[in-house]
């Protein structure tokens, strides 16, 4: 059988190729190939020209040769697949899931363990995964790396972040490969938890532009039991090296075999705007495990959030410190009267969001510990159950179900994960007798248990039993400051979205989120799954609440509500003051309508770092929103509605930056403007330095 | 005030006497001292002879000079303490607490921060612990170790086993200190998860004894959230260094203040009988946190064990392998059809409890999970909650209540104590709905969160976290394979037993327990409370169930039997199985007479490594039971009854060995009369060779 193989083989810069395979369009074409020295290579190309070259492939096991080299093809099979599948929440009602699948069987010629290589190609690209079979030899094993390469052809431009094994918060540098440089990123203040892992790493997804105007993004899928992937890139030969967070023992990942990798992922086309509708991610990804769905709904939410990033309120209840859980009377701790989360303000929101159509109220510091929560590498900070004095959780359930509003749990875990597990079913079971059915989820500070890392396998599988356990009790989850989403809301849909990124309270207290920044993230963390993001900031200057500040938004107010559309995510928050929003009804009006579940998803134009237009019909509804941001710089964006349905006129109301408006200029300038539209209108709009235009039709 | 304190100071050897404290009796004489570099040092003296030389103290703090030197003393205090207290399950009914108490706090130099060191001087010994005060520039530190020093008078004859972060389940070593030599014992091959700290490291408690014949025990009390301390032996000085497990990142132990050290102990007579009975250890501890102590019940039990050590059948109910939990739909696994714990075994040993008035059966391997549960350093092993098909809880509840026996739950952890914590409340309501009120947990293997150990602080912390739900669901623990108790029994008397030492099952498949063995452990293990050593194995050799096997138990019969009076435990097992006791019912009956929870306690003779003799009324009624037990020679002790109330007579039933018995030919000889003593007789008895002597008086 070997021998047959072999025979087949065709010989390409000192590589045999064995197998060749093309995209169900015929245009990406993927290459397998062995070296006389039994390592497996793989390329890809597009149109004919490569897009990666000759790249090894490999996984490293620890006391083991592992499969690196010496590797003989025990088999080869074909298959193709081709389905739709409904996601529960998402861009579009329907997604295909089509592609040719080449698998290939190596066998270690010393040791005759054995290792399947999975590819999958889709029109919109390569997805491939290491699978190891049970055999007698092969149960239990640890991996200490891979071999995978991913070689570049060029040069490229690229939108990155610096490889960080516990933090993804950010800014985007825009470089080419050899000039990427991940501690310059060092001195970043904003980021208290870092661990950047070499000068030359970066996160991914990776988004590259060739100069031939390719889009290349590189990213995984699937990531379950697995560390995050990070890159290592090769400035001169234009070549990316994996990298994962060790543990604390210095391995990778524990593996029982039947097992396998997360999978690679290269997502490739020559139009940016089929980056951001490729599905290939969440294809890669199981289907539910939650049979019953009813109960996971997108929704918009307000919440005591904003006012403790701008320093109006917070989230401690006293100015004690050095608490000792369950040690302390809180009835007699003298509160220090700028408390956020207390029951009178909490109904402030809960008003405001009936009044406004939210469905949930999100409230931050309404549990005790939050005097010395951060810094100290302690392991019970929180318990998860237990308010302060002045935040009535009973009153509140009562209140806020008589609005038809739900209260919105906080878990900070202070990056304690030992702690939150011990109390998650006492916090869950709390939240289900409490009326709460989401929770948002935070991970600031160093980990514990301690020498493991936010990307670290152990961390991985600790947010997938958060999530498992919470749909356990019918509970949605929204991580803050996990690892980024690899597509896994397909399988746990209760996950139903993520920060993993800078988001925006970074404006409220730090040099912010640069004008490009929401261009940029579609492209790269949003690859993954839904991002709370949290926009729309109206008030967009901090000195408006502390005088002298020089902190703000990087962009316009109507770039706020263009967010809504761009920054894809079933669970939205409108995330500024309650008293903002009053101030600017017209505008608020946008967010009130905006849906958060789609129909289809049209991105009309897109390039990474400069703007970005898009188009989604609301689920179920005849109606449809546009979000347009552009950079630093002003635009003129031209729309084109042909997305809509042919011969029907429908009434579209645009939200555009007033004139004189820009980011840092007159940022709150808008005008409103009711238009006739129809599938033949083409209407330019202007946009202003870091502006945007916010579009609702029906 | 400084100045006041420092003219009344004497100095001796270059140090400066701040303060010189008697114990209540007299006999003992403890110095505190500083050096010029303000070094504090202390020295023990037992009828004016030092017993502890000057001896340095001082904490190692992370990133801060600590309190090694150049410390000031800030205050000192005096004061004395006596009270009478009542354990819930103890060797004496009420326990005396009385110390005369020096406090002297410590202030850095440079830093300002403050230390307290407090001493207590009872008439059994000194303890001494570290406080540290909660100030504005001390509330988060991290402890790198400890200065503390003991530094003995000479070559002192010492009964010790290895210093390891992960196994206390070693055969004693007598040496002299000059003659440690840990790594001696690294080929114990039966030791599978062992991390021995160094050549000259050794375990605490540490006995010895000095050649003018004072015995000196070195110990600690009250470990919570604290490392196991460790001993360093430097061979030529004879002084002894503390030795911690660090963490996963090196450090010792995280701490907040206010907060304090264990207390380290020496306790010294020039009797050896006084060593067992001193209480320092549990004096030294806080009272109970439980506050209704009710359903806390000392007991004898049996159960599916030693058939299972034995070989006679197995924990796991199947031959696959591999297991991934969850995932396996046991109905259809084949069975391997040696399982013990099925419903019908358990029924069996039901039986035999209710017929012979053992209150609890213990069943090990009830639960899936045992294929391959140890060796591969596997987190999810076991969920505690799921049987094995031919275990059916629910009519072993019914069939166990109809009897009046109460089930022992059994919790495997493997050591993956993330695992059980993030499971714990789940299967203590498993067990509670179940009719369980006891657990037995155990810690086989290498500990996960990985880089932590079996003696740092993040495990010392979890036993404590799982007695302390424990208590909540009112279920008593006992613990194996955990660090060695520290007198916590005081404060968490659910705490019930431990092993955390060499226990009986080493008998049944290694080269076992050495004769001497027994009469080290009170010595040792159990200073610091009750051991689940699992007495009671009538066959004591192993070719009886496995033709040509070598192991055997290194006792007779009858010494079997004293080790119910000589180990102190308020849980014990009948180990054996039932079809051994039904062969001896004459000798069972001692074990279905003994007590195991005392009035009052009587060491009659002992000496570590020798021989004990010890006399125990039972509580609350007029029963006395003697235990006797010899080393590998053969021994004649005579035994005053004067422990007797006066002017009665009582029946003594005497359970000796055989004529010509010894532990290696005819171990299972004894014979069995019944005498009339009084309070005036005096009794000789003959002991074989590791033999010993049992007595029943009503």
């Amino acid at each position: 059988m070997l021998k047959k193989i072999l025979m087949l083989m065709i010989v390409v810069n000192g590589l045999i190729i064995s197998q060749a395979l093309k995209s169900p369009d015929g245009r990406l074409e993927f290459d397998f190939m062995m070296s006389k020295g039994g390592i497996p290579y793989y390329t890809l190309k597009l149109d004919k020209e490569y897009v990666i070259k000759e790249s090894a492939l490999g996984i490293m096991i620890k006391d083991d040769p592992g499969f690196i080299d010496e590797l003989a093809i025990v088999s080869t099979q074909n298959s193709n697949f081709d389905e739709t599948w409904q996601p529960v929440l998402g861009e579009q009602k329907e997604i295909r899931n089509n592609y040719n699948q080449f698998t290939v069987t190596l066998q270690n010629i010393d040791t005759k363990k054995e290792m399947s290589i999975v590819f999958r190609l889709f029109n919109d690209g390569l997805g491939f995964r290491y699978e190891f079979p049970k055999m007698e030899n092969q149960r239990y094993f640890t991996i200490m790396g891979e071999k995978t390469e991913f070689r570049l052809t060029g040069d490229h431009k690229t939108f990155w972040i610096p490889g960080d094994f516990d933090s993804n918060e950010y800014p985007y540098m825009t470089s080419k490969l050899s000039e990427v440089d991940a501690e310059k990123g060092q001195g970043f203040f904003e980021i208290s938890t870092r661990r950047i892992i070499a000068h030359n790493a970066v996160q991914t997804p990776l988004m590259m532009k060739s100069d031939n105007g390719v889009y290349i993004n590189i990213f995984e899928a699937a990531v379950t039991n697995y560390p995050v992937m990070h890159l290592l890139v090769d400035k001169s030969e234009f070549s990316l090296k994996t990298a994962f967070a060790p543990d604390a023992v210095g391995n990778i990942a524990y593996m029982q075999a039947p097992c396998s990798t997360p999978w690679r992922t290269i997502i490739v086309s020559k139009k940016a705007e089929n980056i951001l509708t490729s599905r290939m991610v969440l294809n890669l990804n199981e289907p539910s495990k939650i049979s019953d769905v009813s109960w996971i709904k997108g929704q918009k939410y307000v919440g005591i959030w904003w006012e403790l990033h701008v320093n109006k309120s917070s989230w401690n209840y006293s100015d004690i410190n050095n608490i000792k859980l369950g040690e302390i009377d809180w009835s007699k701790v003298k509160p220090n009267g700028r408390h956020g989360a207390t029951t009178e303000r909490t109904k402030y929101y809960i008003d405001f969001a009936a009044k406004n159509g939210f469905a949930g109220v999100l409230v931050e510091g309404w549990n005790v510990g939050w005097e010395d929560w951060f810094g100290n590498w302690k392991e019970n900070v929180f318990d998860f159950v237990t308010p302060y004095p002045d935040f009535d959780v009973k009153e509140l359930q009562r209140y806020a179900a008589s609005k038809g509003v739900k209260l919105i749990m906080h878990h900070e875990t202070s990056a304690s994960a030992t702690n939150y597990e011990r109390r998650l079913d006492e916090a869950f079971r709390f939240m289900k007798d409490n009326g709460y059915d989401a929770v948002k989820t935070g991970y600031v500070g160093r980990i514990i248990p301690r020498g493991e890392m936010h990307d670290g396998q152990w961390m991985v599988s600790h947010y997938f039993r958060v999530a498992e356990k919470a749909a356990q009790y019918k509970i949605m989850v929204n991580s803050h400051e996990s690892s980024r989403p690899t597509g896994q809301s397909r399988t746990w849909p209760n996950w139903i979205s993520a920060e993993a990124a800078r988001g925006n309270e970074f404006n409220g207290w730090s040099r912010g989120n640069p004008p490009e920044h929401e261009t940029i993230l579609p492209f790269t963390r949003i690859m993954g799954g839904g991002m709370d993001y949290t926009p729309g900031i109206f008030q967009t200057k901090m000195d408006y609440y502390t005088t002298g500040s020089k902190f703000q938004v990087h962009t316009t107010l109507v770039k706020q509500l263009a967010l809504y559309v761009t920054m894809y995510s079933p669970l939205q928050m409108a995330a500024d003051l309650p008293e903002n929003y009053e101030r600017f009804p017209d505008a608020f009006q946008f967010i009130k309508d905006v849906a958060v579940d789609w129909d289809d998803t049209e991105v009309l134009s897109a390039e990474p770092g400069d703007y970005l237009l898009i188009a989604r019909k609301a689920k179920g509804i005849n109606e449809w929103f546009i979000g347009g941001i552009t950079d630093e710089n002003e635009r003129e964006m031209e729309i084109a509605f042909d997305f809509l349905p042919k011969g029907t006129s429908f009434t579209a109301k645009f939200y555009m930056d007033g004139d004189g408006a820009s980011w840092d200029e007159n940022p709150m300038l808008y005008k409103i403007e009711t238009k006739t539209v129809t599938s033949e209108s083409k209407i330019k709009v202007k946009l202003a330095r870091s502006g945007g235009v916010a579009i609702s039709i029906k």
